[in-house]
């Protein structure tokens, strides 16, 4: 059961894909009706919408929009051969908006090899892509769920959980992966309140966490990231969750700027740390946290706001969009396999 | 010797005070010239000058400019009686810009004790006032060097100094406290920069701290708050050196929220941990930091930036302006009574 209110990315009537413009949060709650290729990327491109899940989802569903597949002046297309071509050339368009953007790539190369593996005419590979997209997108949801309900026992009644970033419906086709828990919990009638870091350069907590949550009735109470230490060791913290952009083979976790110093002050308190992320982001290629690059993205992000100057022309500024918290000060790890603690993640790689 | 390029404060020749006005950096170095006591006390009031020691020094200067003692249309004041009377109401008027600045009241109670010992006409008491004004200020700027000297030890050429908010000429009458000893090894030839933490929500890190800094070519890298754990795990950081709102009689260390989770980080990683401020920072009155009030601000400061909502109206916030560091986590105090460490401090209190 999906929580009500608001939508991330919908499918409209007959043709097209409706977003949430999250460039517009939190101040306001503007959708955006996309029909054509461009329209999608520059929306992927420009932010509107994010977290990788998302665009992953978002760039499935955007390969039924019109573009080189769309109809031509001189009559729709007919064979599979040549909307295979056009298809390939619009996920090529889709591809270019994030190249970075692991999930993104993924489910285009997944809908394109179902449609290389559609027999038919156009129409049927136009379908065969359309319900690849809403598979990628119901496999989203059900990966949200999953980890809302391995979460579950850790939101008791009465919770306070701690976050940071945004790990939540506005990252993913579904509930999102740290506030899957809180959700669910919600749901299913426990009162639950959230703390969010604000996240500092872009504001992910207070911008998106605060407003999604606002958006169902949870409470979320918006710190600036240098306060946590101290509500953590004021107390009735019930657990910190987090997100994850990928966790390296012995559990070290690389997740946005600020969650290393947000485990250090978890454990200092004794308040249970947990990583929420799908299996997917489990990275057995990378033995530690060490061998995980780190982006570094512009100074300005960090030495502006909204465009003002935050700081005088003379300042550099350091702005690694990551950092690696180390798996001795994670709890556990809340996946859509279930909870696993730290000693059980060797066992699962060699399954 | 000051260093030169700019100034905090200043008296006009003649009559008046110069300050910077600080609301309107890092954007934009502006002076206004205050001739009245209702300018510096707007002045003071809106955090034109800022700094508990600056606006010490700012309250004292004050008590020269026109207002209850000023000319009037029918004449110049005379007597001691009526002089005194008047300063005594421009005092108030003041002291009610920030009634819980301690600093600020004990100035302006100093130059009226001044004033009230002292004897012959009107002008022989304004000499005074301006005389005990300008002692105030030059005890201030000996502080800061004195600080500057006892922390020199801990800033070698080559040195990378970590601090936190603003605690530097900005904030008082001279060199500042936690930027003193990186401006007087800078002075004396030694290579040195300076990592500063943004310090939300009021951003003096990049606002403050990176602007002063900069007005004297040395090098600072603004980071965001969240930031600081992954910087010092990174390495190659001297020692982090931090001003201090209040120092209990144990050494538990009250300043600007995000000190403490900055101390942590410190911790783990081995880089030492140093308060700088004056002696008259410690409170022996107060035992130990749990006894410190914590000053919560309006949490629109959390929920905008500029203005501008970064949060939903759905959000609420907390605000702490300042937490409260364990003794534990300090290495040792830079004072104006030389270099403290923590041990020692039960020793100076009971002189």
């Amino acid at each position: 059961m999906p929580l009500p209110a608001w939508s991330q990315i919908a499918w409209l009537p007959g043709h097209g894909v409706r977003i949430l413009d999250q460039t517009r949060l939190p101040t306001s709650e503007q959708y955006l009706d996309l029909q054509t290729i461009e329209e999608m990327a520059e929306a992927i491109g420009t932010l509107r919408v994010r977290g990788a899940p998302l665009i992953g989802v978002a760039g499935a569903m955007g390969l039924t929009l019109d573009g080189q597949t769309g109809r031509r002046a001189d009559g729709p297309m007919r064979g599979q051969g040549e909307i295979l071509g056009a298809l390939r050339r619009d996920a090529e368009v889709l591809r270019a908006t994030r190249p970075t953007a692991v999930n993104l790539g993924w489910a285009l190369d997944r809908v394109l090899r179902r449609a290389e593996n559609t027999t038919g005419d156009a129409d049927a590979v136009r379908a065969a892509v359309r319900d690849e997209a809403d598979r990628i997108w119901a496999e989203d949801r059900a990966m949200c769920d999953a980890i809302g309900e391995a979460g579950l026992p850790l939101v008791p009644d009465g919770a306070t959980i701690y976050t940071h970033c945004n790990a939540g419906a506005l990252a993913t086709g579904g509930r999102g992966t740290a506030l899957a828990p809180v959700y669910t919990a919600f749901e299913r009638g426990r009162r639950v309140e959230v703390l969010a870091d604000e996240t500092r350069p872009l504001l992910q907590g207070s911008r998106l966490t605060a407003w999604e949550l606002g958006k169902v009735g949870i409470r979320c109470t918006v710190m600036a990231d240098g306060m946590a230490a101290s509500r953590l060791r004021r107390g009735g913290v019930t657990a910190v969750i987090v997100g994850a952009d990928r966790i390296a083979a012995n559990g070290d976790t690389a997740n946005k700027i600020g969650t290393y110093g947000l485990a250090l002050a978890a454990r200092v308190h004794g308040v249970p740390f947990y990583i929420a992320a799908p299996v997917s982001t489990f990275d057995p290629a990378t033995p530690h946290g060490s061998a995980i690059p780190i982006e570094e993205r512009h100074p300005a992000e960090v030495l502006t706001h909204a465009g003002v100057p935050t700081a005088p022309t003379s300042a550099s500024a350091w702005n690694p969009a990551f950092d690696v918290t180390p798996v001795e000060l994670i709890t556990g790890f809340i996946t859509d396999r279930g909870l696993l603690a730290p000693g059980d993640l060797s066992r699962w790689h060699s399954v």
